[in-house]
C-alpha cells in the first residue's frame, strides 16, 4: 500500500459530506476509534462502538448527523458512514500498481494470448490458449490451465488454480488457495461401487467478483456453473457443479452449496450455511450463519435454523426434552 | 477433452440398451434436456426434471422404459439411466492423454523412481525416493515429498501436496489444493499449555479413490490413516489422523471426520457432516447433510440431526420453546 | 524421521517415572497397544483402550499407577501418560534437521534479510523485505510476500502463502495450504451492490503456534488480527479479520470465526464450531463440536448447541414437534 494525504476540506467536497471542523486538517491513514492518533481518519457505523467515540484521538471521524453531536474531533457527516469510509479508505490506501511484465521464472506458453499490460509473477504457470486481458495480475504460484480466460484488471493474488474451462470477468479479485473449474462430485451407483460421471461444463464468473482464500468452485457437470456480476465469496466456500449465484449476493466463509442450486440476487448468506442441491432461492433472501437450507425459498426475507449455544448442562436437557416428546407422542 | 462421435445403434449394442428411433442418428456431445441441440445425447434420471422432457431438442435421451413413452426424440432405454449416461459420456468426452515426459521446469530428484510413462508438469517438485508407477500424471505445481508412492495411472491434477509417508493406489484422481499426509492435531496438555505429540503414522489410499479440491487427510499419529478402494471424497473434507474410510463410501463436501473414527463400507455421507472422534460407523449407513455424529452407529440405516431452515421469526419461537421446556421441567 | 534408541532405565531417569521391569530393555519406536511388537513403547491414556492392554506385545507401556497392575510387560508409570508419551515420542522420532541453504530453483529477492541458517526449499518465493530469522525452514512451494517476517526455528512445511503484513513468531509450524494475511471480507452496501473496504491491518502470530492445512487467517481491516503464543489451530479453520485468539487456546478442524471476535486463553474449541462476529469469549471456555456461538460468553465452562444424530424417522418427528409447538403457542 502507498498512502495519499488529503485535507478534510478536499474529502468533504469530493464525497459531498458536511464537515464540522477545520478544513485544512490533513489525514493520511485510517484508524479505529480507539487506535487512532493524529493524522488518521476513523468512522462510527456500528452502534456497538458508540461508547468509544468520546475517547478517540483521530483527526476526524466519519459518522451520522446524530452521532456527530458527541464527536470530540472534526466530523465528516454522512448518512452511510461505512460506505463513505470505504471510499475514503480506498483513496488513502491505494494498492501499489504492479509493474507489468513476466517474471523470468514463470512458465508461460508461447500460445497464450497476453495483453501488453499484464503482470505475471514468479513461478506462475500459464498454459497454451490462456487469454489475459489488459492489466491482469497473475501473482506468484498461480496456475492457469489451457484455455482459461481472465478479464481486464482482474487480480489473482497468489497461488490460485484455474482450470481450462473457466472464464473470469473484469476487476475480479481471487485470493490464494482458490480452486476454480475442476471436476464436480458426480458419480453413478453401480452395484455398490461408483462410476465417474465426466464433468464437461464450464465456470463463468462475471465482473467485480471477489473470491476468498481456499474457496472451491466446481465446473459444471454439463451446463455451466455461474457466478454473476458483483458476487462476493468469502474464504473456504464450496460451490458445487451447476450452481448459479445471482448478482451482488454476498456469502460468508465456510458455506457449502450443493450442486444445481440457484441462489438469487442480492442475497446475504451467513457463514457455515449448508445448501442442499437442486434448490431455488429467491432474490433478497438473508440466511443466518450455520443454518441448513434443505428446501427452496420462494419469498424474500430472513431465514434461520441455527441453534445458539447454551451451557452444556442446559443444552443436554433441551435435547433430552426434544427426544422424549418425539417418543411420547408418536410412540 | 476430445470428442468421439457414435451412432445410436452403436451405443445401443455396446451398452445393451433398447433403442426407439433411428439407429443411424449420430451424437458427439452430452447435454441437459433443456440445453440440448442436434447431435447431443441427454438423459432423464431425476423425476424433478421429467417436465423438461417434452421440450428437449436432443438427438436422443437415455431414460427408463416408463419415461420413454413421453420422449419426443429417439430413446435409449435403460433401467438405470444415470449409470448408462455416465458410461456413454465417458466415451464421448475422453480426457486427452497427456504426453509422457518431465517438464523442464519441474524439480525432480535423481533418486526418484519414475516409470518411463509418467508425466510431470511444470514447476512440480518430486523429491528423493518418490515412486511413480506407469502412467502417473503429476500436474503443475504438485509437491511429492521424499518417499511418497503413487500407483499406476493415478492423476494429481495440479498443486496437490503429498507428504513422504503416503501411498496412493491406482487410477486415483486428486484435485488441486488437496493436502495428504501432514501432521494430525495431536497435543498433550501440560499445565495450561500444549506439548506436540509426534505424528509418525502413514496414509494408505486404495485404488480408484477420488479426492476433491482443498481436502486435507492427516497422517496417522502412530498407526495409519486408511482410505479404502473406491472411496469418493468431495472438496474441503477434513480427515483426521487414524481415520479409516471403508470401500466405496462417498462423502460430500465440507464434512469433517475427527481422529480415530472408522466409517464402514458403502456409506453415503452428506455435506458438512461432523464426526466426533473414536467412533465406529457400520457399513451401509446414510447420514443427511449438516448432521453431527457424536456416537457410534451400529446398524445400517439413515441418520440425521440437520435442522431445516424456517423463517427467522418462526425459528426464534422454536428455539424459545425448547429453552422454556428445559427450564420448566428441570428448573 | 530418524529414530533414536533408549533403554527403559534411561527413560525412567530422564522423565522421572517409576519403572516396573528390566531397565536394560531398549525401545526405538512408538506403537499402539495392539500394533506393538518388540522394541516399541506404547501408552494407555484413554480408558476406551484399557481392554487392549492385556494383549499388547510392546516392550514397555506408559500408564498410570492404577492401570499398571494389569500391564503384562514393562511399565513406565506416570500420572499423565499422554504427556509422558508425547515427550518420549519426540525423543524417539526426531525430525531430520534440514541442511541449511537455498535451493537453486527458489526465487529469493536480493532484498530479503536471511539468517545464515535458514533453509529455503525448491520453487519457494521469498520477496523483497522478507525477514527470516535463525533456523527458519521454508518448504517447497511456499510464497512469502514483500515484508513478511518469520521468527527463529519456525517451519513452513510446504506450499504456505504468507502476505506481506504478517509477523510469525518463533518455533511455529504451518502446514500446506495455509493462507495467512490476505484480505478479509469487508464490503459496504451501496444501493444493492458492494464497495470494497480496503483491508489495511496486519496479522501478528506469537511463538509456538501451530497452523493446520488449508487454514485461512485474514489480515485485519484496520487493526491487526492476533494469534497469541501457544495457540494450536487444526486444518481448514477460518479466522476472520481482527479476530484475537488468546494464549494456549486449541481449536479443532473446520471451525469458522467471524470478524472482530475475541477468544480467551486456554479455550478448547471443538471442530466445525461457528462464531458470529464482534463477540467476546472468556478464558477457559470449552465449546463442543458443531456448536454455533452467537453471543458473547462471559464465564468459563462448557457450552454446546450441537444436535446429536438420530435415526432419520425419529429425527423428523423431533423437528415436527418443535414446529408444531411453535405454531400452537404463538399461532
Amino acid at each position: 500500500m502507498e498512502n495519499g494525504e488529503y485535507s478534510l476540506g478536499e474529502l468533504a467536497v469530493r464525497f459531498g459530506m458536511q464537515l464540522r471542523g477545520d478544513p485544512d486538517l490533513r489525514v493520511a491513514r485510517v484508524a479505529t476509534l480507539l487506535g487512532a492518533d493524529s493524522g488518521t481518519i476513523s468512522f462510527l457505523a456500528n452502534p456497538r462502538y458508540r461508547r468509544q467515540l468520546g475517547a478517540t484521538r483521530a483527526t476526524a471521524v466519519i459518522l451520522t448527523e446524530e452521532d456527530s453531536r458527541d464527536c470530540p474531533v472534526a466530523a465528516l457527516i454522512d448518512p452511510n458512514p461505512y460506505l463513505a469510509y470505504a471510499r475514503i479508505a480506498s483513496m488513502l490506501h491505494r494498492a501499489q500498481p504492479a509493474t507489468a511484465g513476466i517474471h523470468a521464472s514463470a512458465v508461460v506458453s508461447a500460445d497464450a494470448q497476453l495483453a501488453a499490460t499484464v503482470t505475471i509473477g514468479p513461478l506462475a504457470v500459464v498454459e497454451a490458449g490462456v487469454q489475459l486481458d489488459d492489466g491482469v495480475y497473475v501473482g506468484p504460484g498461480c496456475i492457469l490451465q489451457a484455455g482459461a480466460s481472465i478479464g481486464a484488471h482482474t487480480r489473482l493474488t497468489a497461488r490460485v488454480s484455474v482450470a481450462g474451462a473457466v472464464r473470469i470477468g473484469r476487476r475480479c479479485i481471487v485470493q490464494p488457495g482458490a480452486v476454480i473449474g475442476y471436476d464436480g462430485f458426480g458419480f453413478a451407483a453401480d452395484r455398490g461401487a461408483w462410476v465417474k460421471v465426466p464433468q464437461v461444463g464450464r465456470v463463468r464468473i462475471g465482473d467485480d467478483v471477489e473470491i476468498g482464500a481456499n474457496t472451491s468452485i466446481d465446473c459444471g457437470a454439463i451446463d455451466d456453473t455461474v457466478i454473476e456480476n458483483g458476487v462476493k465469496l468469502d474464504n473456504q466456500i464450496q460451490v458445487g457443479h451447476n450452481v448459479t449465484i445471482g448478482e451482488h449476493t454476498a456469502i460468508a466463509a465456510c458455506t457449502g452449496i450443493s450442486g444445481s442450486t440457484t441462489i438469487g440476487r442480492r442475497c446475504m448468506i451467513g457463514g457455515m450455511v449448508g445448501f442442499a442441491g437442486h434448490l431455488t432461492i429467491a432474490d433478497d433472501v438473508a440466511i443466518t450463519g450455520c443454518s441448513l437450507v434443505s428446501a427452496s425459498i420462494r419469498r424474500p426475507g430472513s431465514y434461520s435454523s441455527s441453534m445458539p449455544t447454551q451451557e452444556s448442562r442446559i443444552w443436554r436437557r433441551m435435547v433430552a426434552n426434544l427426544r422424549r416428546l418425539a417418543k411420547q407422542e408418536h410412540g
